[in-house]
């Protein structure tokens, strides 16, 4: 007849030693840089959970979130991502990545988040044109321009791209902000690749950006509201640029006077990114202008 | 005409003072357990992406493994409990739980994982019951019962409930381990729930289990690649029992003889959940038999 050992000292799971078993279970053909990052992971982790005390029941609402958050992302909607932006990792690992990298260099455009709205397939579009294909009625439109230096140089860098994309006036009034939520607006409104000139300088007419919600129909929006925290970016425009030899430049500018500057809900704002729009005059495409200049770093 | 600050000084994202910065974000209305919880998560995160330095792209790496997790997950599979599972996450949450409220109770049976194989819709069965309906031809057959008592008194508990579920033998040949995965077996195999009897008393038929791969078609099984781990369970019964007036008991108890004690994939064995099963005599349906006695601590 079998039996049980119910009196038996068991491994001391709440110790040290358990959390370090897990870390040495990786076996000698993991990569050194995977060994490296698993096993700070695995130390916080388990730290956390310790921390806190966290019990089985709020472990599983965690993992509840967190597959939600997969099965309502696709190829045009990261809500994994999201949930991180809102506890300001994205931030953080975008400041580690390149500002950190280049802190040194004065003078260099800062960084920013890239953020889940990113397109791969955004069209290439010629000097001046409006990304703006269906204006909306309480849009203010703005002539952007600028000229992408070399910042150690000082010289210009003819044939940079600019990948310029942005949210449009309507967030407040429904869920939809970016065209990936949008069926009334056409493909690609509110993106645009430029191309820069000989002289490094590149142009089109945008909206000026206004305050907008994240998306509040997953994980991330439910989480914000958990938190008692609000759930809007203040107003923005995306920008990657990149020019042959240089290393690439994912950034946001904000503008200087509007709401949420101070309490971004994804935590991408960085004061040296603040901007302001002023008036042009003899323009009857735009009563605004802005001129961005980007400084790229040598790669 | 507007312009561009490129040279102020920047907000300290790498220093403290962003991590507490997005904590104090939370609102005066978050519940104080919630606050507790997201303070020290947000903590321990930034605190591991500074530690490694972690860049953008290996975050998007893991907000991909993630999305994938959910993306596979159904009211049938739980992938991102898997992750949890092979970083140890669920065994500490499992002893915070339970067995660290209840370790000053000797003799008390310990808990384990329930890991993600659990249905809620597990069938009662009659008192000696094979819960194996196709046994396949490698199976050893067992006869298995015990008694479920009160730890305190050391009284019989009647009409306690015996949830018992385990994979079948077939885990090395095919990549199909539970009913979830399988349309060869039939709804509920290798599943029931048992009542004791006057006498505290339960008894059934199931499979002396042997060692299976936890699945490796997700995130799981390819960050256990990726760690140069194996994906082996050792051999092992999932129970949970319940009886009225107690606290409930999830557990798993092991074959001492069988691999991967030491090395479960997901770190569930304790030493005090080791069984051994003994040689039966005279009875036609198993050569085997496990007596498996069960103590419950008062509610």
């Amino acid at each position: 007849m079998g039996s049980n050992d119910n009196n038996n000292q068991g491994d001391n799971v709440l110790g040290r030693d358990f959390t370090q078993n897990v870390i040495d279970a990786m076996g000698p053909n993991t990569p050194p840089r995977l060994r490296e990052v698993m096993a700070s992971l695995i130390k916080h982790v388990h730290d956390f959970a310790r921390e806190v005390k966290l019990t089985t029941d709020e472990w599983m609402a965690g993992v509840q979130l967190i597959n939600q958050a997969g099965q309502m992302s696709n190829d045009r909607r990261n809500e994994g991502q999201l949930l991180c932006d809102v506890i300001g990792l994205e931030s953080l690992v975008d400041d580690i990545t390149f500002s950190a990298a280049t802190k040194s260099t004065s003078g260099l455009t800062a960084s920013a988040i890239l953020g889940p709205f990113w397109r791969r397939d955004t069209p290439h579009r010629a000097p001046g044109t409006n990304i703006s294909s269906r204006t909306p009625p309480d849009a203010q439109v703005v002539y952007m321009h600028g000229t992408v230096t070399d910042v150690q140089t000082g010289e210009p860098l003819p044939d940079a791209t600019v990948d310029i994309w942005q949210a449009s006036t309507n967030g407040k009034s429904f869920p939809i902000f970016y065209i990936l939520y949008s069926t009334l607006h056409e493909e690609h409104n509110l993106r645009g690749i430029f191309h820069t000139d000989a002289h490094g300088k590149y142009s089109l007419y945008c909206l000026k950006p206004t305050p907008y919600p994240v998306p509040t129909d997953g994980p991330a929006g439910k989480l914000l509201k958990m938190m008692d925290r609000h759930v809007y970016r203040p107003a923005h425009i995306h920008l990657m640029v990149q020019a042959k030899g240089h290393k690439p430049l994912t950034t946001q500018i904000f503008d200087k006077d509007c709401k949420y500057l101070a309490d971004d809900s994804v935590f991408a704002v960085k004061d040296e990114l603040s901007v302001s729009f002023a008036p042009r005059e003899g323009d009857a495409q735009a009563a605004l202008e802005l001129e961005y200049n980007v400084t790229l770093a040598q790669a």
